[in-house]
């Protein structure tokens, strides 16, 4: 993988109707709905709180201290697409502002997720662009040396193939092979179906130790309860 | 310490009164009162600004990845406590969601204190449902093996015992020890009292220097002016 | 550099007028302005969103877990000034809350920059007064040994001497040296100017690629489009 | 990816000779001759200096905290191999220590590859077991919940497919896909070859400016010397 | 716990021999021993690898770049002490050089364990004088704030009474309460006792997964054998 | 500070002699004698265990990924340098091989201090050639963006100028301005020279407590004994 000089023009982007339904559930149940992997490390946080999104990776391969590849990926952006991008080696400068952000949109880019630094946060916030990202930082970026455009890649710690599904929120960011995308969310579906009895139940005083029936085997590993 | 897999049923809490007294003051003038004493370290971070809480600790040993004496725990929250949970090891996955908040504030909990990672970080902002934690990760955790609860440990550096008196603010989390508490809340009490009053002559344009009397120390430690 | 126990009196302060224009700019663009130059590192986060100021520098050199010289510096804070304060080593205490911005306030001063700890978040959020810090912590500090006043320092890898010009946002601090003030503002002015002429054609969907003719030079560095 | 509770027992493993050819390349070497891609993060230090391997990868998927599929791993080893373990979350457990590389060592393993901790440091020194982690602890794990053994993972920000090459020297980790080897190590060799007349040359006190033909881009990019 | 200003002279010791009986264990055995509990965190490195020591605690709490109380600490050591400093915030100041060193030596110290820095590492390993610390750094301190010493105080994560064992090794260091060490030393030498029977076991090539019969319950628990 | 595209020729180099007799006192003496300045922050650290250098300074400012200016530089080195090299933004990558090693030792530097990656350091342990930096990393660098050479930097948070005098050992990175090299040698031997008493007396078993008369400054800060 990671091979440079690349852009894919043509990727195989998850059914659009399966993506949409994944952001409501958020990253958390998407996450447990898919067996517990795929998300990306924690490190990567929100510029502004309360943004929920899902959308199809458009994935884009930096070089430490130069953004010109988010250019070239401006163009390959669909409609519903979420850029994915990762850097060759750990670098916080700020690849991304306000007028890329202004081109992806109007290309369709639902948001950013950047395993690297971003600027110009105030301005992304009033324009309701949401980026999840490692750092903020005005640092800027030379055009010299190129990367590549929808290759797999691994997006803090996270492998992300072009056309796979990104769900973000306040909690991080997961991936969804778009393979599996669908099925994703019925699984998220099923699985908050009961969260509203359970959260009832919860509310009520019932523990989760009787809920969940964890007495028997809290006992069995030898939990012992002294006054 | 750090017995594992026990649960402390009867613990001495610091007394009420004197409990709720201290969160009106927060976290600094507390810390100030104690000798500066007791503090958690600064990567602990509220999920939301804002909130200041008071409490008396029930204490929850956890291992890394599993949550399982979180929902143990929860039979042994009091009206007033504040939980507050450490890990054997650093780690930092969402031990604790919307669900559990759930169920700890039907228990009559104020609020968690976490040297780990949260989750659903946007619904418990909507609870209005504060945590102090070292991360927000969407990753979950198993219910496997045993931790203890009400157990003296170690969150974030400061020692805490069931029942000691918890304060949290967006500075940071302090521990009072409970036979302290009262003692504490008087301490705070006579620090703020004055501090009205020098705020009142700072703001009028009053130097600290001179308000502190600092001139004299400073030149007998050898400070100079030059121009 | 870093002489110690030192307080100069008189420092040449960056011209008040081309001081104030750097602010609406903000720290991308004038960073830029400078030639990319002179920023904070990334670690130095503002403790509420949305401050947006300029002003000229106050240095302040501290030692750890000893706040005695930003007593010392109140009295040399002219009106428009932003105090910029660092440490001999890497420290996270809160050397400044409530009473020292009201303080700093009473003399003119528009925030603080410092590499360091502060704390009563919640109090300097209320009242407005921004800073920008490593860090947030309620751990008070002592007032017993020497540090200095107007001295150039290294404050988060960036060389600040007394007087120059500062700007700080949501996406950091940059330095902007005395001297080059109001040519950095001139700078900062011309490349704003044609900022909007450029957003407009991003957002009808004009690609960066054609708009800053990068097809060419990508061509030539060797980018291959495939399918 | 990242399917859990899977072993995969066949798996396609680069090719000996080729994979043998690559350690004595070096990490750095090797890297180039790939086109500077398939690198482990820096974090990725050995326990002791000097050992340089290369092998095949056998690759194992841990729970934070639980080192079971070690044990599960032991029996896919084939001599020539070199285990690569990764973690679902951050964790500086100690999961492998002396026993489990006398197993690993009987197996045929020539070394360990973990984005995770390691402990009885000095032991392994002694038995000459190179081992590349991100951290060294004595903390203990338990046995209690599954990962996967040879399914394709991230380890410290590398993509490693069971069976791949990998080399490991003082300067980190590279991946080279099985497919691959052969071709990198010609690459390497070639590169190499060169490298023994730069070295004379530069040696002898000709400059990298002179020998790269370097002065001329310098000046065009517009390099200036001033007195 | 954490008084300021206080030396305590009568500390009750662990017993001699069954402190020095723990060395010979090293660290992961003897935590092991303890049950897994007492283990400082991992950034605790020694200056020089090999070094594997047993002691007492005589414990100092510092203030941030101040090691006035090492001085007063080196009155309280007895032969067969080991001095564990922590500091009221994080610093990695140089609290500890070869003077120091010298004059703990010359009162029995075996060793330092301090969370915080040291410098003259060069002599130090020279000398023979081991040290675990967070940071070696050659910024000096000054003598001018009490802190503690023979307080209980939390010390890398792990909380100290004056007295207790202390166990160091190339993989961290441990805590062992004061009253536990001979039966800590006991369990310790259990735990060894088969070691050896395991040790040659594995390397004839048997399986951990016979060994520790493992194959049923990890397909209980669900592994799949793929091919 | 910090113009970019520029090589300045002519520097004023610290007097030989005096940056020739500070090697032998070591870094923590050095700052200490220059009244505790100049350090460089510890993360800086050698890559062998050791080595004990002194040199003038030749400057390098880089971009990130990118060693351009490391072979503009080498034509600038004077017998006796030691080049110091920072990067634009923080980057852990492999600026300095094996290849500028033996450029930079033919044209007489003594080594390097770079506030980045390094990588061959395997090979530069047996020619004996000297680094300290923040990363080892095995990641290549490009040949694009200029930086400049000869002004004045901050590294590792110290301001360098070029000419300075340097000093380097176990315990880091300390630098002397110029104009006080001589100063700052003859303070430090002033400094060493009644150390050879003190160490005697230390060993011999006096306290420091005494030997520096602590005992009364000690009690009048409140210092209580109890038993």
């Amino acid at each position: 993988m990671y091979e440079l000089g690349i852009v894919k023009r043509h990727i195989t982007r998850a059914e659009r109707g399966a993506v949409d339904r994944l952001a409501p559930f958020g990253v958390a149940t998407v996450h447990e709905a898919m067996g517990r992997v795929g998300l990306m490390k924690p490190y990567m946080r929100p510029i502004y709180a309360g943004a929920q999104i899902s959308g199809t990776a458009v994935t884009v391969l930096l070089q430490p201290g130069d953004n010109w590849m988010l250019h070239v990926a401006a163009e390959q952006i669909r409609d519903g697409d979420i850029v994915v991008a990762a850097c060759t080696a750990d670098n916080d400068d700020g690849f991304f502002g306000d007028l890329l952000a202004t081109s992806f949109r109007a290309r369709g880019a639902r948001g950013l997720v950047i395993d690297a630094g971003v600027r110009d946060v105030k301005v992304l916030t009033e324009m309701g662009f949401p980026v999840w990202s490692k750092a903020v930082s005005a640092k800027g970026t030379v055009k010299s040396t190129l990367g590549s455009v929808n290759v797999p890649l691994v997006c803090a710690g996270a492998l992300v193939q072009p056309g796979d599904a990104i769900v973000a929120d306040d909690d991080g960011v997961v991936v969804v092979p778009a393979a599996m995308a669908a099925k994703a969310a019925e699984a998220a579906a099923a699985r908050e179906a009961n969260e509203g009895d359970k959260r009832a139940r919860l509310a009520s005083g019932v523990l989760g130790l009787d809920m969940y029936k964890m007495r028997e085997p809290l006992e069995r590993a030898g939990l012992k309860y002294i006054d």
